[in-house]
């Protein structure tokens, strides 16, 4: 039985914890570190059958039992968090981003690379959700050919409030950051050149803050095809997550999830319910997904498939995004790389 | 804390056992009783946190702290174990059928009848179904108006073996008896008068057994509207399982749910994935929510309301669809009522 | 040139009339007879390029310039208008039905017989229509396997005025005969047996007419299938138009045709368009197809595949259903086909 | 009755000639004209009750009796003809494009500005699709609120020719002409800046021709919105028309037309049909509404909805994703108006 130990129990560690201690027959949740933690927290884990507690996250690294960790700590922790991790030699699966910093990034791949018996996961779930997975899944099998052009349509349900926009890192490293990975996914190839157009549409106050909060971004990919990714910040109907893969034998796309299939005829129309409305409900099932994959690499010794260069190029990317929406030309993301001696 | 005792660790014993396990927080199984427990059964219930194991269901009965068991064994058993678990006070979940002799059922009937504070829920998991409930929930909210015709279709993947169709009671009081209880959950309303079409289709051998495995009923319901249930025992495509409501103001109508809303679009066509391929995988999540109601019931003192009279009218349609089949007229329901004194 | 006159010049006969000046290259309409010709309906077929107009259908009959009538007269005109056509070697299309009275068709059906050179054919359109004929193909081409389970479902967008539901024969001669002809079509196979259950539900007036608006109808068929038809005199999101086959080795299944395929997602949920309205649209392409099918029988000398047993064994199954919801039991077509000496 | 000249009866003169003959109440086809004039041509026209014919289409323009003249001729003569029908007073509706050449485009803007009695329909038929048009209503009508994002997709059936490639002014100007008007149609803005990526997928012979195949071109529009395009030259299911309009309130979009709703459910999933082969079967509809509508502008003097402006825009926006697929760097509009003079 893998012991694991929880760093961060706020919306996300919860989800995972809840995973592992439900779903994962090989693993247990061994203790959960938060600085701030509070008595509901510690009911809710004592309710999971968890009963080590800490608001201090090297007690879970010092742990000898403990063989894994979820770092599900503020962003801003997590590559510092990362690094004494594989100090520690725990296995890390570490929420996205790994840090908006390249360089901090770079420090923990250098870090795993002296430690290359060390898992290292990073938390792009819907790599894992059954939608998006079985898109790819006809992509890499072949069934529509080569691919020649790739749409990834991402639209959250609500915009975040101005002073998380703030500290966000901008649209393309927060929100959009997903929907490269989800290029990079789908079509399993690089992306090389990035154009980037943004519009301020859902609130005023996202541009003053120096944001947009609307975006399309095309690409150019290293196997020959385009990409092109449109985003929104708020979408009426609900959160909005589809991709549409072309090739040459065919296409292949996905649609939403709702609640249930219930379709009503009336004298007004056709009516259908709206896509399931938030990551929590959309991403259940992928959350689960990647967890258990996780430990099962831990358990069973094998490859991490969504490693640290998975965490690192769409950083590159979501950069060279960014500088394409400032210069107006499009932008190659090897010259990112290069800035930071890749 | 809730203590559960699980009688008989089948199929569905344990999907029940792992629903409360994993997801209802106020209970817990305490006990696992089955005639024929093996190791295996015992691994699997110790990697949920099980410690109690017996082969003689009496133990549970007989154990002060458990409050509610859960009969789950096989179905000539579950009135005889209803009677004796409600002598012993506790708290019931009996999956359906409760009996096919209805003079059995209704020896439990009379037995809660004196113990009116014994909650007593029956296993039509459908109900709890996401697709099933919002369905319902449009028509019990009035919004397709008065029902005109309700529309049942239900067609299982596979026959099931001549040997299990031979002691199955025939295919309305095994197959068709989740239909009857849609009928009445979508209608709120009464079947009245049941005339039923039946053939032999997909197996002769199911014929020579003395049943049929095609059927189309058709039904008068007490509010005015008109039912039918279309019924085979495999489809190619898998388990289908829809209803369609027509009202004066409009129509509600589900369809099946799937793996992914994957969408590959060809040469040969336009192709999405066949529905869920059986009731484990389309109704877990059905399942999960009937045993979470139940504990609520049980813990929250609320009125059951998947109670007895749901687990005996099915059983008194399906008899008269059956004497429909064999008489080639219509059957009025109260007439299969009344022999047996209701 | 193929030259034909319409008898009847009323909305079907305006139909018919437009099908061949417009789409029907080697036919043209020589001249058009109404009782109540009026202005409009003159410069109505000018604007056609027709030039010959008369109130008295047999200066039709007896143009020897025209090979070919469409009887497009009121019903209880048909089968002797159809006798007198035949007896002026005319071919003829015959709107449906041919007669309410089994007996006038019989004379119709004598007099074809004993003129076996006349094309005869009846129209019921909705065999031409693209959905049906595409679902009745994948039947006939085997691609579900031995038909299993049919079902019809058709509702009208509104009940039909009082008056006219009084001399319409009853709704399963004046509207569900489109449906029996529908099973007919779709299996292959004839009628056996029918039952059916009926209410009023949408207009009580009907009701004291002596008629119903609500019926469902299941029936026995030749080849062993079941088949089931649902009816309603008003659905209030229109005209409902389906079928769905199932058999063997699979399922096929058609929906309304809408004005477009727009689809609208909002804060309400995801709305698309109601099924088009009424016959007129939703059958245009099917109107046209059969009157070019007929014009080619005539023209080529082929068999034509609605002849009259097509419009003689819906009348005899609509009377089956009648029977049948008058004495509550199943009713065979034989036995209504016996009465006539069939 | 409208009198009109075909001028070129190609593929889309015909088209145009049997709408006018079959659906358009009042106009009719006087004469046709075609230099390569064929005795199956004039049978065909005869056949529609058309009785003049000639190779010079002067004689057309010559002929007083005719009001208006249809343009179908090859496209290097679009300009030159339509401003010998301007002169002659002539009424013109011009198959896209008017020219390659902005410059010849321009002189047939200023001769109609100078006979502002002449209405000028330019052929871009998709406006007039139901599914589009449905869109674009919802649109206007501000159902989706404020645009935000517009996608385009747009595909062919099949490439063509490679010796038609090369004369063809490139995918942009030959292609993704009419998606550049949909874009302006459904967005009811104009573009101001285009960036394009393109690459050859389908055909390499394309490539050597020094064109692309594949291509997705994203824009800003003149309201804020970002618009986006994806092309391809060969789609293996057919003929892909579809857009997706997003805004503040809701999205619409629409899907491809088929044959049928025909829906098979096997065991190897569930299948429907492909979209329409190809531009003559999607958009029949829209070729007879666009024409009606011109005939309606002509008789009645209203207002033409896709006048010159409409032929113009698309040329000019194409001539500036050519520019930007050379130089790597998105351009703007104005900045290719203005080498124009405009």
């Amino acid at each position: 039985m893998l012991k694991v130990g929880i760093i961060g129990a706020g919306r996300i560690g919860k989800v995972h914890c809840e995973s592992i201690m439900n779903y994962v027959k090989n693993a247990t949740v061994k203790a959960v570190a938060d600085p701030f933690l509070s008595d509901e927290t510690i009911e809710w884990a004592k309710g999971l059958g968890i009963n080590e507690f800490t608001k201090d996250y090297h007690d879970i690294l010092n742990d000898k039992e403990i063989d894994a960790v979820l770092i599900c700590s503020s962003t801003d922790t997590h590559s510092q968090i990362s690094l004494e991790a594989i100090a520690a030699g725990k296995h890390i699966f570490c929420e996205k981003p790994i840090d908006h910093d390249v360089n901090k990034i770079l420090e923990v791949k250098k870090a795993l690379d002296e430690n290359s018996n060390i898992k290292y996961q990073v938390g792009f779930n819907r790599r894992f959700d059954h939608n998006f997975a079985a898109a790819q899944k006809a992509v890499a099998d072949g069934q529509i050919g080569d691919l020649d052009i790739l749409k990834v349509c991402s639209r959250d349900p609500g915009a975040p409030p101005v002073e998380y926009v703030k500290v966000s890192g901008g649209i393309f490293l927060d929100m959009t950051i997903h929907d490269f990975d989800m290029v990079r996914f789908m079509s399993g190839a690089e992306v090389e050149e990035v154009f980037a157009y943004g519009a301020v549409r859902v609130d005023p106050a996202i541009g003053e803050a120096g944001d947009i909060d609307t975006a399309v971004i095309s690409m150019k990919l290293s196997n020959g095809a385009i990409a092109v990714i449109d985003n929104s910040r708020e979408a009426s109907y609900g959160y909005d997550q589809r991709v549409e893969a072309f090739g040459r034998k065919g296409q292949v796309s996905i649609s939403n999830d709702s609640e249930s299939t219930a379709v009503i005829s009336d004298a007004t129309g056709v009516h259908g319910e709206k896509p399931l409305y938030f990551f929590l409900q959309r991403y259940m099932q992928a959350y689960v997904s990647e967890i258990s994959e996780f430990i099962d690499c831990v358990v069973n010794d094998k490859p991490v498939k969504v490693g640290l260069d998975c965490g690192l190029q769409p950083v590159l990317i979501g950069i060279a995004a960014k500088k394409s929406l400032e210069t107006g030309i499009p932008v190659k993301v090897a010259d990112i790389a290069a800035e930071y001696g890749l």
